[in-house]
Order: C-alpha cells, then sequence, then structure tokens
C-alpha cells in the first residue's frame, strides 16, 4: 500500500532532503547591492518611481487618509514688499509677513482711500478688531458670563489728538457695548468732533487719570508723525502713569522704533502689514483691516492674506 | 505608703466607678427635638443662621475655590422691549433676547443714524462679523491653512438691489480678502455706486447664477420692505436655483414670517435685535452691530449686551 502510494504521488526527491542546504554559502553568491543598483538605474531609465530600496523608502500603499493626488507645494513666502524691513515676522503657520516702512504704510492707506475704503469704514473696523482682541485678553469667554456682571472688567483707554485716539475711541466705544467700563483719557484741550461725541454716551470721559485698579490700558498715545506730542505735559503725565500701573497695556498701532517708546507696551496690535517695532512694543498682533489685494498692488506689494479664517494673528519674530 | 498617697491625691470616688453608667436611661432623658427648636427660635429672633440643624444644612466651612461673598442673583432677562414679539429667543448661557417688530427695528437704526453710527460704518461692522460667521462655516481653522490654498472654498452670493444686498456685498469683499472664491450674482439692471465697484475689484460680477458646484449659498435677496421684488424674474430664478443647490443656505438679515421665504435657509443672521422668523430661516443667529444701550433707551428699550465677548452668537427658540 504504501509502495503504490509513493509510486503514484512520490517525486523521488526524499533522498534530497538528508543532505543539509548551505544556506550561508549561497547567501554569499547573491550580490545585493549589484542587483539592486541595476533595478535602480533601469527605473530611473524608464521613469518609474525606486521602490522599497533601503536607502529610499517610499510607501508603495496609502493610508485611508493620505491624499493620492500630489499638492501643490507651500508658497510660504506670499508677500512680497518692494524694499522690505529691516524685519520679519512669521505668522503660527509659518507663512513670512515682511515689515514695511512707514511711508509705504501711508501710501498704502492713501490707495486704500482712493479705492472707496474711506477712514470711516477703517475706523470702525479697526475697533471692532481690537475690541474682539482685547475681550479675548480680557479673559474672553470665562470672564464675559451672565453670572460675572457683578465683576465688571475695567480699561483705561489713553488717546491722544490723532487717527490712533481715534482708533482707540472706535474701540472703546465697543469694549463699552460688551459691558467693559471704559475710562477714557484725552488731553483736555481735545475738542471731539459731533459724531464722535455722540457715539461716546458710554463711555466714563475723564481728563484726570483714574486712580482705581485697571484690568487693562490699551495705549493710543503715539503717533507716527508727531513725534513733538512727546514733550507735551499731558503726554508725559499719561506715560508716566502707564509704565507706573501693574496693569498690562495693549498698544494700538504704535509707530516704528527708532522713536523711543514712552509706553511699555506687552501687546502690540500692527495694521495690515507691520513696521519695524522695537522691543519695546512687546508682542505683535497683525490685524486685518480689510484691504483688497488690488490696493496692495497699486503701491508694489505681491500679497495673498496670512490671515486665514482670522481677523487678528500672532506675529514671531523670523 | 498606699494609704498615704491615697489620702494626698486621691478623690474619694473610686468607688463610684464600680456602678455602670446607664447610658440609655440618660438618653431617653434628653428632648433632642425641643432643644433644638428652642436654638432655632432664638436663632431666628436674633437673626443669626441656623446651622448643623439636620432640616437645613448649610456648610459651615467653604472650599478653596468656593466665593465667600454673596453674588447678585443672575438676570436672565436683561432686554426688555415695549411690545413684546410673538417669539421670543434665548441665548446658550440663558439670557432672554425677545424678537421685535419691523417697525422697532427700522426706529432702532434710524435713532443709531442720528447718533453717528451711520450706515457706512454698519455695513463695514456686519460685513465683518458676517464674514466671520461664514469662514467659521465654511471650516474654519481646518480649511483656511496655507496647506490647502489649492482648494479654495467658493460661495456664492445673491444680492438685491437693497441694503440688504449692500450687507451681503461688504461681506463679499471680506471673504474675498480671505481668499475665498465669491461669486456675487446682481440683477442686470443694478447701477453699483462708484464707491462701491472699486471696492469689488477682488468679487467675480455675474449677472447669470454659476453652473459650478459651490460650498455655500448667502442669500441677500429680500428686503424687509419691497415684497413685490419676489415677483420679478430675476429674483425667482435666483431663489429656485438656490433651492435646488446641494449647497447649504445662510441668509443674511432676512424679513420677518409671514412674508414667505422664497429660500429656504439653514442659518439666518439677525442684526441686533431679532425678529419673529418663520422656521423657514433655519437655525438663527445674532450680529452685533455696535449700537450703544442709549440709543436703545430713546426706543423704549432697556437694553444690557446679551452677546458676552463675541459679536455673532446662536439663539434658541425659548
Amino acid at each position: 500500500m504504501k509502495n503504490r502510494d509513493d509510486e503514484c504521488f512520490g517525486d523521488g526527491m526524499d533522498d534530497g532532503l538528508d543532505t543539509d542546504f548551505d544556506f550561508e554559502g549561497n547567501l554569499a553568491l547573491f550580490d545585493k547591492a549589484a542587483v539592486f543598483s541595476e533595478i535602480d538605474t533601469t527605473e530611473r531609465r524608464s521613469g518609474a518611481r525606486s521602490r522599497g530600496t533601503p536607502q529610499d523608502q517610499t510607501p508603495t500603499r496609502y493610508r485611508h487618509d493620505e491624499n493620492i493626488l500630489e499638492g501643490k507645494p507651500v508658497v510660504y513666502r506670499q508677500i512680497v514688499v518692494p524694499q522690505p524691513g529691516p524685519k520679519e515676522y512669521c505668522t503660527d503657520s509659518g507663512l513670512v509677513v515682511p515689515s514695511i516702512s512707514y511711508e509705504l504704510h501711508k501710501r498704502l492707506l492713501s490707495a486704500a482711500e482712493r479705492y472707496g475704503l474711506t477712514l470711516e469704514r477703517r475706523l470702525e473696523m479697526t475697533g471692532v478688531c481690537a475690541s474682539q482682541m482685547t475681550l479675548t485678553l480680557l479673559g474672553g469667554p470665562n470672564r464675559f458670563t451672565p453670572k460675572n456682571l457683578h465683576q465688571r472688567p475695567t480699561v483705561a483707554l489713553l488717546c491722544g489728538p490723532h487717527v490712533q485716539g481715534a482708533q482707540g475711541i472706535s474701540c472703546g466705544r465697543h469694549l463699552a457695548n460688551h459691558e467693559v467700563e471704559v475710562i477714557l483719557f484725552l488731553p483736555n484741550f481735545v475738542k471731539l468732533l459731533d459724531s464722535w461725541v455722540t457715539l461716546l454716551f458710554s463711555l466714563f470721559i475723564s481728563t484726570d487719570l483714574p486712580d482705581t485698579p485697571v484690568d487693562l490700558i490699551i495705549n493710543c498715545l503715539d503717533c507716527h508723525e508727531n513725534t513733538f506730542l512727546m514733550d507735551q505735559p499731558w503726554y508725559r503725565a499719561a506715560a508716566d502713569w502707564a509704565n507706573q500701573n501693574r496693569a498690562p497695556v495693549l498698544s494700538l498701532d504704535p509707530p516704528v522704533s527708532g522713536q523711543g517708546h514712552a509706553v511699555e507696551a506687552k501687546w502690540s496690535l500692527s495694521l495690515c502689514l507691520p513696521l519695524p517695532l522695537a522691543e519695546g512694543a512687546g508682542r505683535v498682533y497683525l490685524c486685518d483691516i480689510g484691504i483688497p489685494r488690488q490696493v496692495f498692488q497699486e503701491v508694489g506689494i505681491k500679497y495673498h492674506s496670512p490671515f486665514g479664517c482670522k481677523f487678528v494673528i500672532p506675529l514671531h519674530s523670523a
């Protein structure tokens, strides 16, 4: 029976299994490097991707969450300015944001004005975005709950007689609408425009500096052009008060470095593109004021928005 | 020696310890309820807080995270209107937001205008806040990253020839600034104001409805007053296109119910105080347009901001 099975199904190979196979000797015969280099050159010639070589392990299978289509390479330098400033910043996602000179900044704003983006619109937009940042700095949703209404935050708003001051007032108006106590300091010679005064009803206007503790100081004392303001007694008094106060300072649209920051800030909010700010400006944030790409092009700036879905973003020194 | 010690230090009481003390008998003698009621009445008379009684267990010790000072009770009905509308909404934190009639809404806006809150300012603010909401609806920070620039979201913006249309265009301008593809549909007889046209450079203006897929439709076709617009052919064509499209619809400043919503919306964004909207308006959101409390007072509304630190909040049917 056994023999007949062997005759039918056997292959006469059983004898060979008795002698041991020489694995080491056979492995030595195989020149791995030569074979792989041959495969490599063949594939390179035919344009196919090399696969599975130890030097270049490209995955041959894609995971369910991987994209088969190759995306465009990410360009991190999306904003190109004609005369790059001395400083460069980058956003959280790595986009490069160059600084620009005050002259270019001024030309940009006047081009925006020609396109219909009036000072009034810009004031409103700056006010909304700056107040959104301030509300976050004051504690955001944790602080502003109905159960917390008995301890409203207090903000001291220091404003000079210029556009920067008007931006501060616009910000203060929105803060007051959101149940923040706003104490607005203005030098006593400032005559407010009619439309401003009527909008200021919710603010507590004072020509004296507050002697009660405040949660935050917003500094809009500085102007980009009239540096002589810094020698005025009201300016010095306000700046000294802010520096001696324990509350943190947010500077709104501060001027470029070199002019000396009388008030040391913890945060600074620059508009549309940053100026090269000094160390005293603290951590720099950038605010979108709604200038379209066409306006940037007019003054020679190649621009793609670095803001993503936000209107205020933090910048880091590159 | 023992006797002399007893004479000096003993108290002659050792004998008493031999008889067992009758605990149960003594406990029965004590009328606990009578004693506590006596303490209770004494404290109530003297105004002191009762403490430790089984009926009224006030904690005598505070945890490290508890507040010793008693807070004011939370008032959830902070907004009181002269003629309450048929609907009431509430915010996430439970604040009641009553609806108002369109007549009161109109008086509110014209009072705001007298206080210097011009249409231009309101358009800018509505545009910023509506675009912030839209950017969130489109995917927010997950969608708007530099690595995702090759798949920009597309928004179809349907605008009629009225203030609501202008609000939509302001929103579209900010969306275009944030790298959203905006296709603006306008009926072909609309002559845009000069300042608008110049601002619209970034938008793709079309008098035809797009036949490519879009991510979101923003509906600004409806006006609060001219309901005769709904019979126009351009209106019907746009409304039919929107209803047949698979993209979700956001209605900006939609009119009150009863006038019929030609376009069914998934979300609606009301301004300052909601009108009583119909079911077809979808989920209702409220947008802050920066009207101060004094203006609300002028038209007889007692107002405290329901917005907290936000500028756009969801409302729920109360």
